[in-house]
């Protein structure tokens, strides 16, 4: 704030308002200062407020957030207010604005409170490699009961239910399992197509625990993998444990990609990886810092990332592995550490 | 669009965007003229967007999606662009306006979509039928499991898993089961607390089907409740059958909220009733019309609503039941029929 010689930041994103006070729900606004924060939320969310934002001053708002933000500008004659451009949308805006009148300057803000997130403190590792834990034990577990015949949304929707069971809060995302064709495309999700025999089968998954996610990807195989299969199947392995072991403190980000693009293209497959390499993870499933071409942010101890590269062939199918590993003082820590070697299912 | 006299509308809402082209990924951008529509996807999304968006011309864009639009709207001639300022932020707002230069204007067209989402057709409403039967399933199903000892958050659990297994795409918000003093809020999650004898709980839960959302909320009580609390149960129902009835085409919104309102009044409950009576269900689980105080807009033939009155004692617990209906020509249809009479666990 010092930096950018604000008088006050105004912070939308909920996910940041959870970090800096505590409260977790679904609606509410905060302004900081260099000295005191404040915390609006609506009557829904009065009681839970007060309960998980002990260290700012909650006010309940009953007629729009936005104009009581105004009138603490206004009265504070704030003049220089950091905001959150990429977490504000252009009605709020004009909102905030015709409250406050022409006197408070708006400064773009948006990543301030992100760059603090992405470097986790030793409790919040702990919590990442806890949902890490959960999530390597519940995709243990489905895999005895991967087989041909059952439905991938059946898998999805097991998966899900034992990362409960077993005390997560839920799921990060929407648990990814795609085979046979639909292994191609990244971003395929659990669908009623059943498994077959020689098909591949991607899982994408993680669970939160205590408002912290992990991130894994795993491929099997069902049945006697051709030589290809094989072959492509340890170029991403080998491409994912290279780029993992060189996340380190000083690294930069880009870097890390190139590594994984690198041993893909020495076995000639690099143009078959067309996502980046991965992102941070931390409250939210994708933080920063990312992991990709050219990104020229350095690593640092802390920093929770993904390693993630992947083949893909449109009608064929795909390969990804992906863990969650820490940027530890000691070297890269994997924070998922499900085996990738038992992945011939016969 | 005509009415506005804009040249073309920019659509950013995702909700919007499956509507009106069928895509259903989670990011792309649409811009419709009286004569064409054409969908901006990046690279993860091409094949997906080709195959489901087929009434639109769907381009590819690997260097932002905002950038690409902007530069359509600069070769258009485009002068009067309608955008959803309530689903785009500033930072996407300034981008887009960096392509295009000073010669577009932008007017404000957030909720011209929404009001064509909110009549739905027969098919709509036939996939919203079909995820209020698995919502009312799956209640039937847990109820039988719901006893003193078993957690909130392995009822939610099975809640959410059963939904699958019944061909559910997944749940529609996040599954509430509150009971005892946590019934109090409103938006309680499921929680780590075990049921225990002689409590209220709040089942809050929906199945989509098909991309369509539906919205349940019942009410049990384990135990023999006192006459109080059977009372106050009695006093919710009523308030929510007549204003299920009074959901005809042609009435006001706002009035639909205050037979509700007046029904607890009778009772000398409703200062209890602490939020709305309802909103419009579809592809969102909230959308338009609201059924709020004063809301003037009238209810049309295929609005699909929630009626969901409730009373709440902070550190007591709290009472609430809701409908999924259907704003029908023959009257309303209430589309998650579970039995409120079944509410006493003894």
């Amino acid at each position: 704030m010092e930096e950018q010689r604000l008088s006050s930041l105004l912070v939308t994103n909920l996910t940041n308002i959870a970090y800096l006070t505590g409260f977790r729900g679904s609606a509410g606004i905060a302004l900081f200062t260099s000295c005191e924060g404040v915390l609006w939320v609506d009557p829904r969310y009065a009681l839970q407020a007060q309960e998980q934002a002990r260290s700012v001053e909650v006010l309940e708002e009953r007629k729009g957030l936005l104009k009581a933000v105004g009138e603490r500008l206004k009265r504070n004659k704030d003049r220089r207010v950091g905001y959150e451009d990429a977490h504000l949308t252009c009605a709020d805006f004009s909102r905030l604005q015709q409250g406050v009148g022409r006197r408070v300057s708006f400064v773009r803000a948006t990543g301030l409170v992100e760059q603090l997130r992405a470097v986790k403190d030793e409790q919040e590792v702990a919590k990442i490699r806890g949902a890490g834990r959960i999530t390597v034990e519940v995709f243990g577990k489905v895999l005895e009961g991967v087989r041909p015949g059952v439905s991938e949304s059946d898998l999805g929707a097991e998966i899900e239910y034992l990362m409960r069971k077993k005390g997560g809060e839920g799921v990060a995302f929407e648990t990814i399992v795609a085979s046979g064709a639909r292994a191609a495309l990244p971003h395929a999700r659990a669908s009623r197509k059943l498994l077959r025999e020689n098909e591949l089968v991607i899982f994408d998954l993680g669970a939160i625990l205590a408002g912290y996610a992990a991130d894994m990807t795993r491929t099997v195989y069902l049945g006697e993998p051709s030589r290809r299969v094989r072959s492509l199947y340890n170029a991403v392995v080998e491409a994912q444990e290279k780029a993992a072991r060189s996340a380190l403190p000083g690294a930069r980000a880009g870097d890390v990609d190139r590594v994984a693009r690198r041993t893909l293209a020495a076995r000639g497959v690099a143009r078959l990886f067309t996502h980046s390499t991965g992102h941070g993870v931390g409250m939210d499933t994708h933080e920063m810092p990312r992991l990709a071409r050219g990104e020229k942010a350095r690593l640092q101890t802390g920093h929770v990332v993904t390693i993630e590269p992947g083949v893909y062939l449109q009608g064929w199918g795909g390969i990804r592995i992906e863990d969650t590993v820490l940027v530890g003082p000691a070297g890269p820590e994997v924070l998922t550490p499900a085996p990738k070697d038992q992945w011939i299912l016969e």
